[in-house]
């Protein structure tokens, strides 16, 4: 029988810039009775690692461009706001309805450049996605290693939402130690047919099991421990290949 | 402390028309030790739902329009299918790359309207969604109530690619004692910042954490059960509220 279990880390202090996000998750889950283990995948909600890496922006301290000045006025937000998720973009893929979705230095499409207001600290300041969150899964998963010996690996996760439906879904933005895509092509299903097109997007999945840990509890949750789900090893695996191409993309 | 299991269904038979899929759930639930308790949800993939159904249709019946063979020459494709597809579809959203991505008849925006070759006995039959899966969702709930006497949510579960990202995902067409959307503005944050865009597609993350059971083994696992998750009831949600309507959506 297959059990994957998804535990949530609970009583980990709020994470402040230079925190050491590895050893705080250790330490949580040990006292709670649920220390990590070897095969475990660590989901952490990415505003932590913002938060810890510094990736904090006081918007008081932003000037507009005149450009973010006229957005804002159009959809009636706040200049500095506009001009933060501007700086975090690649392009604009769509801006109507008040809404700005952009393409970020990293390559995810998503509302704001992943500028985000909530569990940050103080009333005028936003959080940044990780400048590398492949690299930030990186360092922690390896410090995980250091301090507990255990092989894991780590999903940093952020919430999208997306296009034909409502509702956001947690995703993964950065890997380690994980293979984000599983390709299942040339498997065979039930009945001998060969799989021409399955390639599941486990990461994402991942990220959105761990979700219903962390989003549902009252105080912060800012990981999970997920549990008993085999995936495919990679020291050199990205969360960019996660993302399609835009010119294989049928809705740019 | 908060602990979601995810528990693959085994030993299920292949379910055929006319099955019942609930009782089979149940006795093959019970059979592995894990009985459906009070409080699960029971996420069951749409094509055994379809089989039980009889939704399945032998492609060398099927009349291909002048429409369908033209698109099939196009895109090498079995005009057939194509127009099973087409039959499927309440409009065409994208047509290209060799790829059909609609509408179906319940709004959902997918390839090839939600039909699927794989999983289906026969080299040339395909499974199409369930006519109303809401329904089919209504019916294994108030079966299970009847034959175990548990309270339990289903979902149905089918595989999507989606925009942007590669690598498809399981999300919930249909759904049955639960709100597959929990909306979460007006709540307050780790900082007591008012969430004021938050609302979470828990059905389809649901569906997505069920994959992680599901789609991993090699045997045929049609059903997971989510035990510990709590979840919002509601006697009269539907699957169709996850559907951003068009005129919302920015990349119709």
């Amino acid at each position: 029988m297959n059990i994957v279990q998804i535990i949530g880390v609970e009583g980990v202090p709020i994470v402040k810039a230079g925190d050491n996000i590895a050893e705080l998750i250790c330490r949580a889950a040990e006292k709670q009775g649920t220390p990590v283990q070897d095969g475990d995948i660590i989901v952490v909600t990415h505003v932590v690692v913002s938060r810890a890496e510094g990736r904090i922006v006081n918007l008081s301290e932003v000037v507009p461009s005149a450009f973010a000045k006229n957005v804002a006025e159009l959809y009636g937000k706040d200049p500095a706001l506009v001009e933060v998720v501007l700086r975090e973009a690649r392009s604009i893929r769509r801006m109507a309805d008040g809404k700005i979705i952009t393409e970020t230095r990293h390559g995810f499409v998503c509302a704001n450049s992943g500028v985000d207001k909530s569990n940050v600290p103080g009333e005028n300041y936003v959080a940044l996605l990780p400048e590398d969150p492949d690299e930030s899964a990186r360092k922690i998963r390896s410090e995980i290693k250091r301090l507990t010996g255990c092989d894991v690996a780590v999903i940093i996760s952020d919430t999208h939402g997306r296009p034909f439906r409502e509702g956001e879904i947690n995703v993964a933005v950065g890997v380690s130690g994980i293979k984000p895509i599983r390709d299942r092509r040339g498997e065979k299903d039930l009945f001998g047919y060969v799989l021409r097109v399955k390639q599941t997007a486990v990461a994402d999945e991942l990220a959105s099991a761990a979700e219903l840990v962390i989003g549902q509890a009252d105080e912060g949750v800012p990981a999970a421990i997920i549990r008993g789900y085999k995936f495919i090893k990679s020291e050199d695996a990205k969360a960019t290949e996660l993302v399609r191409p835009r010119e294989k993309d049928l809705f740019v």
